[in-house]
């Protein structure tokens, strides 16, 4: 059983040159690796369960941009515009604005990505992601005991968002080891950005949330890019490559025959269902209302908020169409 | 139905004398208060559904002690016992010594107890406790992702732990509402002690678990003392209240019908089992060990820890009787 997800073919660097460090170490796990990072043994339920996701609904998620409508909202977008570029820019990555670039792939430039770059580019950003969910489960939760207030359901759509960006990580973790020099930037870059978020949470929560919101919009986008780039064959190391037991546990819709591309669906739609999230959430008392996404009310007229993806909204719900 | 759960009878400062300020205004809830705060159509599903616990297992909870055996046990227990004596003077309470002191309830003196005084404590207590659950699930949340490894289902138990806890405020404070003088204390002792813990979890986190069991043993005691007193009728405000709807959907073994004992009962049994979970996670290997109450082996040929009472062993479990 255990190698029916062994990694059958193996080699991230052979297809483009090394350029950076960010370029230099992240490798797929060797087939002698497998048993060592395989601890199924204590593979456990899941705190959160993940909710059913189709495929067709998988593949209709696409980039989406909520329009700034305040200067809130605008800063917001600036900050994530900002980080980016400079992070793009650090680590040798283009967004492809037309599908010529798609196609072309930056070849030959410092911007062509490689199997190796991509799964560095994954890890970093998913242990990044993994923050916001939780500094804003914890603080909730504090001011809940603090002020004797419920919380109206928004811790538990936070956690499990701090749950799923976790699951996103581990997941990768298993496909690709980054260097040392990676693993410093994860660390630092955590006691920098979890502390800004933290104290930027306490002073203006709903801004935090619209500030996630367009950083998922940005993961749509690179998740978007990265499917496009296996469809056109760029990165034959993710070809063969069988999922993660850890991902088949946790992804209803995955099994042992689950290829690369079917976990990256499942993660891009994992991300588009936190911009949606804090995109409504941003759009909300942060006090008074409801989550609607988590505390349901039975029997309305029109479609509301909910786990899956069947009344999915890319840039999340305005306040007048939710009943709170 | 709503009246089902009405409160049928308050009158909780007539049985004795007011001496200090936790003492003033912590009162039953009026029957006329009970629609505003009975926000039903907004009870949700339970992030952690809380275990079946049996009334014979709840009553068969007793303060246990667990001997300190390292330096760091003697101090995290010295820590709690400054903690509770201050606390205890300040507010008025005596722990009774023996059967005679519990017997006579230090009637007229300030360490009589009331029903609003033991309200304005539970309320308190309950508000502190929800504090290291959710500091040590965020710090081990942020210590995966940050590192790049799994956790072993530890977060699982702890998230567990400080919903747990938030529920029981948000319980009593359906039942009674504090002074101002009292939530003000509540909110500056936040401050404080969620620094502090925040600050020593990162330090050194088995002593902080260490330190919770300690703080557990002294949660069993108070609800062992509170539950004696209503035994002995001293305090008639509570007899014929009735259960709040949010401990009714929460705790399964409670119904329309339960006493205001069936649910301090429970809340004591939570309270063991908090003490338990702690006291061993202090015993293990904060990096390497799995937590042997959320992530189980099975077919294993001696008894381990469960999410139930049938195999609770109240001073925790040694490392040596695990398989790890
Ligand atoms: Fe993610
Ligand atoms: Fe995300
Ligand atoms: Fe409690
Ligand atoms: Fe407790």
């Amino acid at each position: 059983m255990l190698t029916a997800r062994i990694i059958r073919h193996h080699n991230p660097q052979t297809t483009a040159a090394r350029r950076n460090p960010f370029d230099i170490k992240t490798v797929v796990v060797k087939d002698s690796d497998i048993e060592k990072h395989d601890d199924k043994e204590f593979i456990t339920h899941h705190i959160f369960p993940h909710p059913w996701f189709s495929t067709p609904e998988c593949e209709a998620i696409h980039y989406a941009h909520r329009e700034p409508k305040t200067i809130g909202d605008t800063i917001a977008f600036r900050w994530i515009q900002f980080f980016r570029s400079s992070f793009d820019f650090v680590t040798g990555y283009r967004k492809p604005k037309n599908a010529q670039e798609v196609q072309d792939g930056f070849a030959g430039t410092r911007y062509q990505m490689t199997e190796g770059k991509w799964l560095t580019r994954c890890i970093f950003l998913e242990s990044v992601a993994g923050v916001p969910g939780a500094v804003a489960s914890f603080l909730r939760h504090l001011h809940s005991i603090r002020l004797l207030k419920r919380d109206k359901a928004w811790i538990e759509t936070l956690l499990d968002e701090a749950y799923n960006e976790r699951m996103h990580l581990l997941t990768f973790i298993k496909i690709g080891q980054p260097s040392w020099f990676t693993k410093l930037i994860i660390y630092v870059g955590q006691g920098v950005f979890c502390n800004l978020f933290f104290l930027f949470y306490l002073v203006n929560p709903k801004y935090c949330h619209r500030f996630v919101g367009y950083l998922e919009e940005e993961a749509v986008s690179t998740y978007s890019h990265l499917i496009e780039e296996l469809d056109m064959g760029k990165l034959p190391a993710f070809d063969h490559l069988l999922v993660p037991t850890i991902a088949v546990q946790y992804w209803p819709e995955l099994t042992d025959k689950s290829t690369f591309r079917d976990l990256i669906l499942r993660i891009r739609a994992d991300e588009a269902k936190h911009r949606e999230v804090n995109h409504t959430l941003a759009n909300l008392d942060q006090d008074t209302d409801r989550n609607p996404f988590a505390l349901q009310v039975e029997g309305l007229d029109k479609p509301q908020p909910e786990n899956g993806l069947k009344t999915h909204r890319p840039t999340g719900w305005e306040k007048e169409d939710l009943k709170l």
